[in-house]
């Protein structure tokens, strides 16, 4: 049996176009003599569709769109992922589901059973789980369908039960497994080590279909695979494009006409990768074109541009330079030059007018008052709101530019360096944001060396150092890995070795500052906790402040 | 018997204070010969502690504080919420769990079955379901003891087991139920008639206590209660405040020593008061007193102006008025009236020259291009700066002023209108707020006339109403109802005799503005579908837009 494996770029919501997609890979699989073709986990709608799972009308929408892929299974058997109702009067009303289709109809339904609900994951809040287990049949061949987290009870167990223990039962041939299962850093090498501990356990090869294309915060990368009985890697799938691969199956598996590929990209040509396609993606499936963004001369706006330029094309990304009386003179020479090797438009519009009126306008309520954090924050607001009125005036939207370490210490103004459409970059912490800008400099200099080689700076005062209020990037930087990452308490971290004071005012900070991430744009996700809806904690919390 | 139900206003992670205020209660209940004195779910640690609960820190911390707690009930029994390690290597690590403390220490320990993880709720996220079921005894009496979702399986069932339906097989004799069930508008109904269902279903009085105060958007109203095995009401605890009542069981329940309560307040005071006990909390809690608002003359920042008052006291509230060209007269003069009749007070700040200002420094980059959105954004966003560096300047919260009809649609200006740190109506549609209006001024003219009887604007363009851009909001907002809060799809609202052209525009605009929202500030809830945590949306989508 000769069994492909589609990896497509789905749109939430979108059924037109995914089912023009799915049917039209349906179509050449059949061409090609394909006897089975298996998309991801909920295909025909989009991952994650989120609340709009709780609407009727959508429901619906998703019904049609399995029958009409099916009509299209002719000659040929699909499996594609969907919602399915829950007939059962107790539990929640629906099921994730896999579709078996063939001679035009849906011929089997294989349902989720262990729901992730965790960091990014609200299945639990949709869906019942599955309590009954049988094999998927396709030309005869006993096949273990499972779905995404079906198969990673494998090391720490969430769930109780594990799907596979219960279809080992019907003595399956051969594992597919549909999924939807998002980038960071290292979930590649996670993914082989749970489908090849899966394939040792059982002693069965397997076929992994996952979702490609990012969704708001979510990238999701493809990658799809398949491994031998022996849990030996035959062939990926590419990742951050839309791939297939066709696989012949007579007990074991083996790749069909083309060159076995792994992909050895390191992790940051992966975080890069995975960034640009995010971007992409959020520009177009929400319809536009062109992005705006504010250029400091520091490193963070810098690597932006570059990411937005890879994205969307030079000639779809324009920057404004915003300087003030504290801007050192290199900050908008280093922005002219890196706008000039990305071939991206700048202009120039100096805040200090604009500074200058509101500080007279205020001056009624202010009096004498000395300058201190609420004039910093005027001139972040001045440039937020000129980057928005060009936002608004040419239909451009506004990238933000914080990384993760400022985002997480709240070293950021409200409504003006933290607005933007999209997040760029703030999954990053400053130090990786380092890493990346050597990395797209590894051919020669695109981002000017003395963008990189500058002291940070928010340049809101004179002299100002981002040293003056923050440890050193790497010291911070190993702190908030440990809070934010490994949720590691306060006396856990000082047990590392880091300054007590140290720790409780890093601490202290991040949580105080839930309030200001609370109103963050989507972060692009590319490490295993962003800020965002992967880490939900409470704002009036009294705890480590 | 005698059983106390305390209703205590925790505040999460704030172990300090939360068993300072529990062993206090445990002490006076001790002095007036009280058996067993009954808090709320997850009361050590304040609800919803969210994912504070995935640092082992944290864990420990409400560890210390039960056993803080254990050494003071002695000679009285108390039963506390809070969280319990799963020792079983399978399954989530934590239970939500009602401790029963006797003798200085735990007696025993009850786990919550069914964990509500929909709407505002995740606790799937957190917790493993409990699977055991063993009565609580406590001096002889046969308890069943549950924790809040634990009884609401009895009307449209969405769990497959009951843990009452096990609970009786070892025939109790008394239901108490801990609780953290936050309010909204007819959610006092609600919880009479499931715990009346349950009364009757299995024959049995009850005592019920839940949180009250609120965590920064949700507000847990209190009301507390007792019913007796018919199912009627005996008594409420008040609502919106700290109280206690104690009952005597002997078979059945009494009321001991007070008169008995039933809450009379109509929907608009419930709501009245629970928006007063967010906004009070949520300065209360975070450390701060005073809050800044704008004045528009509008209806929204009117009704605005007089809850902050109530919460915090004319003395802590202020209000800048920054009229523009495009400003009626009256804006200003009712806003004036409106800030003396509360006492409050305001400056006037014109953005006249600021709009100039950034008009002009806009012009090398605008050009001859129309006046549009983006002026008229502009506006918004000037005032929003001015609102911002006096929040900054003098430590205030700026308070939101949006409506929910607002929000829905994204008739709003982001990082303009829509800044600030806690959004007070958002949760009321437009119709709704004239109604608060209208109650504020039940017994004579608080809110000027003038700003209930003018025609909605935002006062950007000239001549500019809502209804230049908006259906007439009793229109529009039952239209939102049927989408938002009732999830009907298009089809389904046309068919109640809408306009399908103006059913799919109003959709489309939800959904479209969904980026809009999720930078919204934090919402009081008070509705059952509160845009914020409660209502999570892809901004990607392609669902009816």
């Amino acid at each position: 049996m000769q069994i492909r494996l589609s990896q497509l770029n789905y749109h939430i919501g979108n059924f037109e176009e995914n089912v023009r997609k799915i049917i039209g890979e349906v179509k050449s699989a059949k061409a090609d003599g394909v006897d089975l073709v298996v998309f991801s986990e909920l295909s025909v709608c989009g991952y994650p569709p989120r609340d709009f799972l709780e609407f009727e009308d959508f429901i619906l929408r998703c019904e049609k769109a399995v029958a009409e892929i099916a009509t299209a299974c002719v000659g040929i058997t699909a499996i594609v992922g969907a919602p399915l109702r829950n007939n059962v009067s107790s539990g929640k009303g629906l099921f994730n589901a896999a579709f078996v289709l063939a001679d035009g109809g849906i011929r089997q339904v294989v349902k989720k059973s262990l729901l992730p609900n965790y960091d990014i994951f609200d299945e639990y809040r949709y869906f019942e789980p599955n309590r009954d287990f049988d094999l998927a049949v396709v030309n005869g061949v006993r096949i273990a369908l499972t779905i995404c987290e079906d198969l990673w009870n494998i090391e720490d167990p969430l769930y109780i039960t594990s799907p596979m223990d219960e279809l080992m039962n019907d003595k399956p041939q051969l594992m597919v497994n549909i999924a939807a299962s998002p980038f960071d850093f290292s979930h590649r090498e996670d993914r082989i080590r749970i489908l090849e501990k899966n394939c040792k356990k059982y002693g069965l090869p397997i076929l992994y279909t996952n979702h490609v294309g990012a969704q708001t915060e979510l990238i999701f990368d493809g990658g799809s695979m398949a491994l031998n009985a022996k849990g030996e890697l035959l062939h990926e799938l590419d990742y951050f494009k839309e791939d297939a691969s066709t696989f012949q199956f007579d007990g074991d598996l083996k790749l069909v006409g083309e060159e076995k590929t792994i992909d050895a990209r390191p992790k940051i040509e992966r975080i890069h990768d995975a960034i640009v396609l995010g971007i992409s993606d959020y520009f177009g499936k929400l319809g536009f074109k062109k992005a705006v963004l504010g250029l400091s001369g520091g490193i963070d706006s810098a690597v932006v541009l570059y990411l937005a330029q890879k994205a969307l094309g030079a000639e779809n990304v324009r920057t404004l330079l915003m300087p003030s009386e504290f801007s050192s003179g290199h900050s908008v020479d280093d922005s002219v030059t890196l706008s000039e090797n990305l071939g991206t438009e700048y202009e120039i519009v100096s805040i200090e007018n604009l500074f200058n009126n509101f500080r007279q306008d205020l001056k009624p309520l202010f009096g004498d008052l000395p300058f201190n954090l609420a004039e910093e924050n005027l001139q972040a607001r001045i440039r937020g709101v000129l980057l928005m009125a060009v936002s608004n005036k040419f239909g451009n939207i506004l990238l933000n530019t914080s990384n993760k370490s400022e985002c997480a210490v709240g070293y950021s103004t409200i409504y003006g360096d933290m607005n933007g459409g999209l997040s760029v970059i703030a999954d990053l912490y400053k130090t990786e944001v380092y890493e990346l800008a050597q990395w797209i400099n590894r051919n020669g200099e695109v981002i000017p060396e003395n963008i990189i080689a500058k002291a940070p700076s928010a340049e809101l005062r004179p002299d100002q150092k981002d040293s003056d209020s923050l440890p050193d990037y790497d010291v911070l930087d190993r702190i908030l890995i440990e809070y934010i990452e490994n949720r590691k308490g306060p006396a856990e971290i000082v047990a590392m070795g880091f300054d007590e004071m140290l720790v409780n005012r890093i601490l202290r900070l991040v949580n105080l500052n839930e309030y200001k991430r609370y109103q963050t744009p989507p972060i692009l996700r590319v490490s295993k906790k962003a800020f965002g809806m992967g880490r939900r904690v409470p704002i009036v919390g009294k705890y480590l402040c």
